[in-house]
């Protein structure tokens, strides 16, 4: 047997076993998904899905809980040549020790848990993401019982929601379809390399 | 001391340690970017970092060395809306164990970094966007020496290259300023959800 018959041989056995298991994979349904970890990558992959959905012509929106916390870039594209199919939210203002202000912070997440919640409640809407909105729930600035409760029982069944940003609190794992750890492996501001346009922002 | 105020000043010494961290990164260098693991995001984080590029008027180029590694979306968004800004190649055709023909794959995976590499020697490209790229270093359908050799000697010092895929190459990641590992968490395949328009492609 050759190199390339093996090789054949192989990935026929593959491609079989890989049949198999989609063939039972039949279900659709509007999925909880976390981006989590100290990685780079959870919210650039969340924006892929929303740029996925707009190349699709589904409707999709969202809420940024905390400023900082995205490129300005994505935001800049999807308001400027996008705006028409997602909405776009920011409602938060940088990082929470940029403001050193509990009180504004608390009242800021609580209009974009507000925003959110309608959004979600819009059938039209089929993906929202809330960008870091796991940083806000890390702080309790809104109710992480309030969030899993409404995701349960009001969101439209083939609604997607997509939660994002660090330390996702262990019930929001638990409530969640789809959960992806982004792992820091290497990073170069450990070298002296600044954030980057095009890369950070 | 009130809890507002003992929040303020939690995050106010968080501030002046991360500003004094900041301000130690002053340097800008075209990065070598790797994104890998089991998990979910690996291609639409570098997606969405060719969007910034495209928002920030960058040039950008994105090499797909395995078709059915990547959301049918988003290339068509850059085909449709952005081509004359982001060059797009697809270079193979749909995943190994679909093919089963160790000799095509081959030679497509050549063709594709042959292309590679000219879009990288042209410094009108901030970024290029080497899409599954792992897979065929995996495979051996192209040298990992070979490709580590360039990017060292050949990539022009300010340019990133972005490789995305499964399994990176130990010597890869040891060559990359920038590693992110996608760790699977929770999948809804497990409970027969198939992949759906606008998570999955």
């Amino acid at each position: 047997m050759s190199d390339d018959d093996r090789h054949a041989a192989k990935m026929a056995k593959k491609k079989a076993a890989r049949d198999k298991i989609m063939a039972t994979k039949t279900d659709e349904k509007g999925l909880v998904i976390v981006h989590t970890g100290k990685g780079k990558g959870k919210s650039s992959a969340a924006f892929g899905m929303i740029f996925r959905c707009i190349a699709h012509d589904m409707r999709s929106a969202v809420v940024q809980f905390i400023k900082g916390g995205m490129s300005t870039g994505e935001r800049d594209l999807i308001l400027g040549r996008f705006s028409d199919i997602c909405a776009f939210h920011t409602m938060g203002e940088g990082f929470t020790w940029e403001t050193q202000d509990r009180s504004r912070d608390t009242e800021m997440a609580a209009a974009a848990w507000e925003k959110a919640k309608e959004l979600i409640r819009d059938q039209e809407n089929r993906m929202v993401l809330l960008d870091e909105i796991n940083i806000a729930l890390r702080y309790e600035y809104i109710d992480v019982a309030d969030v899993i409760a409404f995701l349960a029982e009001e969101k439209p069944p083939m609604t997607h929601v997509v939660l994002t940003g660090r330390n996702a609190h262990p019930d929001v794992i638990e409530a969640a379809d789809l959960v992806t750890e982004m792992e820091l492996v290497k990073h170069p501001f450990r070298s002296g390399i600044k954030a980057q346009i095009g890369v950070e922002y």
